[in-house]
């Protein structure tokens, strides 16, 4: 088999991993913000961000080689950030063929101005449709950092997509003995849990930065961690069931999402500054001024919840944290967690 | 206010902070067990686990001293751990006059032989009902270790009881602007929740010793704790609704309650031990011979479960994990975790 993948980011070039140990033909394509890395594996053989090399067998290519890169290959990953969306639909999902099927691992939701959250593959089959282009459009959700994937760190994900029959043969050319893949048709439910997490994982940084601002002190406190993380539960529940979509494996999802991700780099560290006392634009320049695509994730679900609560199919009180953090990103609020308000009164 | 708080244990004791806070009389009662704690206590004003005096206004009393400990309380909080339930019952329960409203810290489940999963308040409410005595049995769970709100680390936890008049009565008592506070009668849903999370700790603490052994590193990989986490809260919800205590709040506070216990203590340590290979005999040894609370309530649920599998009222597939982990315990199977069954398909 050929696996073509397109972005050369750290969780696209993590995939060429599974792939290669499978046997599989990898051809690893950066975007045009990949030059340089695309450049520095093939002298390399080694991502910039990896601390170990790539399996002999894979191949690198700039994105003007896609065509070449497309030729042949039995399925195509995206591996875009959730900036490169729209980049994604011009320049890749125009031009592969339709019988390749596409898994992508982009992870985000789109909301709309009427407070709906679309996923990245809803919103590329509206994009499509209008193209009159039909294309098999498949996802990858749950918890995986690329350097624990790169390093075989046990790993359990969930494709989805509309086709069983498809799922079941990506799924055989990505599973191995350390990459495990649960498949399901429930597309937005994967990557709604998967999305929701974004503001939930801030909330946890923020009680590290505000230990540290209270203590005096890098020791790392769990009570306060632990209460925002039962919270978190609750509100991406409600979220799910917003999405119609609350099945027991999407709760675990984002749950295990959100477990993973506050321990995950830069969301991690903008949390904790804010939590330490400084506000969102100096936290940001702090981090080398720095797009965080979590923030803008988040900030989307607040956008929609804050409109369905305003419509009345939301209820305010459900989402204490989120809308806290909420105001913490966009109107620079200080941080004062809600604590009390932490608790749901209804049975499942 | 005067508060007694029998057993002083970390958690016990770590009560008396709180307490003392907002002004109240603590006076700490050691069990038979706690002799030399008191002593210390007496002796430094300070408990011998924890960095930090207790306020002036707290008291030590041995246990011959209970009845005076007693005299003129308006609440008795039970400190004890779970080898201490029928002591509790026998020689504090017996004697309290039943004015006294009791608030039990104490966690964990009884299984009976046909598969059923008591909390300690019903467990002591049918020891009571038979003496013809009858006691308000409160009891507190949720994501709490004693030495963090020793420190003052934000904390929320659940008190649940039958009366919302009494748990508003002991909310008022104790919380403070640190020690958060739901109120609940679902007694059965928190005492459950807060038990069934022992045998999923002790899980997501096998992969980092997998890890140890995998990697020769003491490096943290957190795709496979996640794995575990998500899978835990799945199984969390199906105990819950075997317990007929499924409910968004209950399904919050054990997933919380989990996350703080993956970093506490000994069920952590006794995990990575035995993912880096060694047997439950070797592991106990290793640390002493302790007994493990967390494993016998880990094994209790298990053999709930089991009895309830051969019964047909419960599924051997919605158990993958603690059904292993419990291998692992009792029959001293290596660690082997079925990844590939972490997964559940049907909508709440």
């Amino acid at each position: 088999m050929v696996v073509t993948i397109v972005g050369s980011g750290m969780m696209g070039s993590a995939l060429a991993f599974p792939a290669s140990d499978n046997g599989h033909e990898v051809r690893l394509v950066g975007t045009h913000l990949d030059r340089e890395i695309i450049d520095t594996c093939r002298k390399t053989s080694r991502h910039p961000k990896f601390e170990k090399d790539f399996p002999e067998t894979v191949k690198y290519y700039q994105i003007e080689e896609l065509s070449e890169a497309l030729s042949g290959a039995d399925i195509l990953i995206g591996g875009v950030s959730s900036f490169g969306v729209e980049w994604f639909y011009e320049n890749v999902l125009k031009v592969v063929p339709e019988n390749i099927p596409v898994l992508t691992v982009t992870k985000g939701l789109m909301d709309t101005p009427d407070g709906r959250l679309l996923t990245y593959p809803q919103v590329w089959s509206e994009m499509l449709e209008k193209s009159g282009k039909k294309l098999s459009l498949n996802a990858i959700g749950g918890p995986c950092t690329s350097y624990e994937l790169v390093s075989c760190d046990q790993t359990h994900v969930s494709f989805c997509g509309e086709n069983l029959e498809t799922l079941e043969f990506l799924r055989n050319v990505m599973q191995t003995d350390y990459y495990h893949i649960s498949i399901t048709n429930d597309v937005t439910g994967i990557e709604s849990a998967v999305a929701l997490k974004n503001g939930y994982a801030l909330g946890i940084a923020l009680t590290i930065g505000l230990n540290k601002k209270q203590f005096n002190s890098e020791q790392l406190h769990f009570n306060s961690q632990a209460a925002i993380f039962g919270q978190a539960v609750g509100e991406m529940y409600k979220l799910l069931d917003f999405q119609k979509a609350l099945s027991l494996n999407n709760l675990c999802v984002g749950a295990g999402d959100l477990y993973v991700t506050v321990y995950g780099g830069r969301t991690r560290l903008v949390g904790i500054l804010l939590g330490e006392g400084f506000d969102i634009d100096q936290a940001k320049q702090k981090l080398n001024g720095v797009t965080l695509e979590s923030l803008v994730v988040a900030e989307r679900v607040a956008r929609a919840i804050k409109i369905n609560i305003q419509k009345g199919i939301l209820c305010k009180k459900d989402f204490p944290l989120l809308l806290h953090i909420d105001e913490i990103i966009t109107q620079k609020n200080p941080v004062n967690i809600p604590w009390d308000e932490f608790t749901y009164t209804e049975r499942i």
